[in-house]
C-alpha cells in the first residue's frame, strides 16, 4: 500500500482540519493517521496527515496543485507532501568513531528506516571496511584545515551525484561552512554529545565532569550556520556518578549518541518532523 | 472557553475523520485538538476530538442526537461526549496510608485536575485530618470482614448522594464485590503496587525482593471483577539494587504509586482514555 | 542500634582503608556499610564508613581525638563524623508554592528522613496552614527589597534559636546574601527548576520552551555565593513535547522539583554527601 | 597496572572488612575500590575488593592459600579471586538475529569489555559474515529437534577446545539441556525479551500487546535448568503506547535487549556480580 504523508502548518482558524480531511475523503483516500495540534499561545496550526493512495482518484502529480488552491483559504500555509515509495536518499558523513555508523547501517539492514542510506563519506579512511561490510560505497575526502574548501566542493559534487536528500553527521567532528549548511535547511542532522543547551562546544564530557552533573545527555538537531544552535529533534540522558571517569562518560555517551541520532533520523525519514522557527514539532 | 471532547471508536473505513470534522466545522466549531489512530491489525478506528463551543451553532443537547444519526453511517460506532464545564465528581476510597491521598488533594488544590474530588471515604479513621485540611468531607465506614456487605451498601448510598462519577482507590486495601465493580465499568481506578502483570496479588515488594528484580513498578488500572486484571491506564518504574531492603522498596514504591495514580486520574478526567476490550488507548 | 557514620577524604595512598577499618574493629565496632572510591585522575581517596556503636569500646567523645591522631598518617585528611541519634535539625525557607513543602513534611511524617524538620519560615503568610497541619511552627518574615537585610538578620536569629543544622530552600524565590551563604557552607540546599547548567537564572521553563528542548529537569545543589553554581547533589528529568505549554512544563517541573529536592535532603541527612571542590560524591 | 579483584560472601560478624583490608595492606597492596554491604535481614556479608598488585608481596599463586586460612575465621565464607590480566574467554551462541551480536562485538572492538570474545557459534549460518567482519571464528552447528543432543555434544567440545569461561546467549532461541546448564553455574548469560517475571516463555511482545501494558522490558539473567527463572543480572524498560504494533515493540525491544545483555556481560567480566541463592549482588 502506498501512502501519502502531508505535513501542514498555518495560522490557526476554524475549519482547517475539516477542509483537509474532506479533501482527502472526497477523492476516496482513507486516512490512516492524523495528529493535529494547535498552539494557542502562538496561534499556529500543525498537522500530520497520512492517507492510503490505493483508491485515491487524484494522481500524485495533481495533489500539490490541489493543495495550493486549498492553501489560499488559509494564512501563511506551508505544506510538505511525500509518498511512501519516494524513499529519501541519505549520506552519512563521519570521521573515525564507528558506533553511530554501525547503528544506522544495522537499522537500515533490519528495515527500521523508511529511507535509504546510499553513501558514506569520511575525512579519515578508517571506516571503509565497516561501510563495505554493509555493502555501501565509501568515499574518503581528507579535510585538513588548509584544504577544507576543496573538500567541501568535493562533498557537494558527491551529494549531487548520489542525489542525496538528507545528510547525517555521525560524529563527523568537522565544522561545515555556513554556505553548505544554508543550502540544506533542515536537511542536515547532527548528533551533539551533550544535553543541549548545556555544554555547548568542545569536550562536553570534560565539561560535565568538571561541573559535577549527575546526568549526561546527547542531542540530535538540524544543523544551521549557528553551531549547536539548530532546532532540536531528539534528546536523551543517562545517570552518572562520581565513580564515572571522563572515559566512562564517553562510553555511556556513545550509547546515548547512537540511539538519539538514529531516533532522529528515523523520525525525519518518516516525515514526522516539522520545523517552526528554531523548534521542531515531532509527531508520534 | 467551553470545549467539547468526543471519544470515538468504530470499525475502520474511509471517511470517518472527514465526516466527523466536517460535522464540527459545518456548525462553526473550531477544532483545537485531534488525535486519531487506526489499528490496522484489529481494523478499528480510534479518535479524540476537541472543539470550541464558542460559536458552535448546535446546543449541547442537540449534539448527541446529531452524532447518533451520523453514527449510522459506520459500523459498531461508540462515542463518549463531554463538555469542559461538566466536571466529573470524584470520590477517593482509602485506608490508612496518606501518600496517594495527599498527592491527589494537592494536585486538586494546584488546579492540575479537570474534575472535582468531593468526597473521601475510608475504612479507618486515620485520614480524617488530612481530608479536612483540604476542606473536604470525610466519611469513615468500617469494613471488617463480617460487615463488608453492609459497608458496601453504605458506600453505594454515599456515592449516589454525592453524585460520584469516578471512584479512585488510593491504596484502599479492600476487595470490592463483583457487583460493585460491574456497576461502574471504567469508573473505578486502582493503583497496584507492582509492574503488572508481574507480582499480581499481595505483598508485591516482598515478591520482588525474593525474585531479585532490578526494577520495581506501579500500575494504575480500571477495576473489574477480575482482581488486578483490568485495563491498564498508566505504569512507571524505579531502579532498585541489592542495597534496597523491602522497606526501601516500599518507600520507592510510594513515590511511584502516587505519581502513577495521579497521572491516570488526570488522564481519565481529561477524557483521554478510551477502553477497548481489556486495553486502553490513552491519547496525549 | 546507634551507628557512627564517618565520611573521609584525603590524598590517596596505600593502607587508608585498612587503617580505618582496623581502627573500628580494634575497638569492637561492627562495620555495617563501607563504600570507598579512589579517584585516580585526581589522586584522591573518598570513603563512607558506617559501624555499630553497640559494643564499641571508645566513647563517642573519644572518637574524634582518635581519628585526629590517625589522620596524621595521611595527607590532607578531612573527616566528618556523626552518630545516628544526633539527628540534624532542619529549617525550610519557602515562599508561596506548597508542593516542595508538602513533600518534605509528608516524608518526615512517613519516617523517610533521618533528621528533623523543626521550623518553616516564609516571606509570605500563605503556607502557615500547611505547616501547622503538620504540627510545626511557622514564622512569617516579609522580605521585600527594601528590608532584605533586616529580614536576613531575623532569619539568622531564628536559625540560631532553633539550633538549625541545615537550611532547605523549598522554592524560596529570594536571593540570600553572600555572607549568609558563606556562613553555612554545604548547609543550605536549593532546588533549581532546570537541568543545570542549562537555563541558569530566571524563568527556566520559558527558556526551555523557547529553545525547544525535548527534556526538562530539576537540580538540587548546595548554595554558594555564586548563584546556581554550587555543588550539584541530585538531578532528574522528564520528557516534554510540542504539546506541552509553559504551564505544562511548570506542572511537570513541580513533580521533578519535589522529588529531586527531597532526595537531596534525604541523602544529606543520611550523611551520604561529601563535597570536594565544586562537586559532590554521593554514596549509595 | 595489574589488579586483583576479590568477591566475598559469608555470614556477617564483626571484623570481616578489617581482616580483609588488613590482609591486603600488610602485603603492600593498595586498595583501589571497596564496596561492601551487609544484608541485615539475611545476616549475610558481601564485598567486592580491588587492589593493585604492583607492590604486593605475595605471588598470585599464594593469595588463594592465604585467603583459605583467613576464611577459617568466618562462617560459610566463599570467595572468588581474579586478576585483571586473566581475561575471561567468551563464546557467543546465537541464531539469526544480529543486533545483540553486533552490539557485543562492537563493544569488544571499542575496548569496553574486560574479557575476550573468542568464538561465535550459531544454529544457523546467517551470522557468519558479521562474525568474520570482526575477525572472529564462526562455527555453524545445526540444532534441529532430532539432533539436539548431538549438537550439544559438539558445542561442549568446542567450548572445551576454546577454553571458554563464559557463554553468552545472544538471542539463541534454543533451550539448552539441564545437564549443559548445570555444568556451567553462573557461566551462561541469557537475554530474555521481557521484563521478567512478567511474560515468561514464548512471544513476550505478543503477550505484552494483548495485556495492554504501557512499558516493555528486557532481562539478562544467568541460565539455570529452570527456564527464565535464573538469577537476574540487569533489566531495563521502554515506554509503549497503543500506536505501537507488535512489530514496533519488537523494534523497541531490540534496543533494550542489546543494551541490557551487553551491560550484564560487562558487569560479569568486570567481576562485579556475586550470586547469592537466586539473586545477584551487582556492585557498582
Amino acid at each position: 500500500m502506498i501512502t501519502a504523508t502531508l505535513l501542514v502548518t498555518c495560522t490557526d482558524r476554524t475549519g482547517i482540519v475539516a477542509n483537509l480531511t474532506n479533501f482527502v475523503s472526497e477523492y476516496h483516500g482513507n486516512i490512516l493517521d492524523l495528529d493535529q495540534h494547535s498552539d494557542e499561545e502562538a496561534n499556529r496550526f500543525f498537522m500530520r496527515l497520512v492517507w492510503s493512495m490505493d483508491k485515491f482518484s487524484l494522481s500524485r502529480e495533481e495533489v500539490p496543485a490541489a493543495l495550493k488552491i486549498l492553501a489560499k483559504k488559509f494564512d501563511d500555509f506551508r505544506f510538505d507532501l511525500s509518498f511512501s515509495d519516494q524513499r529519501q536518499r541519505v549520506a552519512i558523513l563521519c570521521s573515525q568513531t564507528p558506533h553511530c555508523l554501525y547503528d544506522l547501517l544495522l537499522r537500515q539492514q533490519m528495515g527500521e528506516l523508511e529511507g535509504d542510506i546510499v553513501l558514506v563519506c569520511a575525512n579519515h579512511p578508517d571506516l571503509r571496511e565497516v561501510t563495505e561490510h554493509f555493502g555501501l560505497p565509501f568515499v574518503h575526502i581528507p579535510a585538513a584545515r588548509d584544504r577544507r574548501a576543496a573538500a567541501e566542493a568535493k562533498q557537494k559534487r558527491l551529494l549531487q551525484k548520489y542525489r542525496i536528500d538528507l545528510v547525517v553527521l555521525a560524529r563527523y567532528m568537522q565544522i561545515l561552512s555556513p554556505a553548505f549548511c544554508a543550502a540544506r535547511p533542515h536537511r542536515i542532522i547532527n548528533i551533539h554529545h551533550s544535553f543541549l543547551p548545556a555544554f555547548v562546544g568542545a569536550k562536553p564530557y570534560h565539561q560535565a565532569k568538571a561541573r559535577g552533573v549527575k546526568i549526561i545527555g546527547a542531542t540530535a538537531h538540524y544543523v544551521t550556520a549557528d553551531l549547536d544552535q539548530g532546532p532540536i529533534i531528539e534528546q536523551d540522558v543517562a545517570r552518572v556518578s562520581h565513580r564515572d571517569t571522563v572515559d566512562d562518560m564517553v562510553r555511556k555517551g556513545r550509547d546515548l549518541e547512537r540511539q538519539v541520532l538514529s531516533r532522529a533520523v528515523r523520525a525525519h525519514l518518516q516525515r514526522r518532523v516539522l520545523v517552526e522557527g528554531n523548534r521542531t514539532i515531532v509527531f508520534h
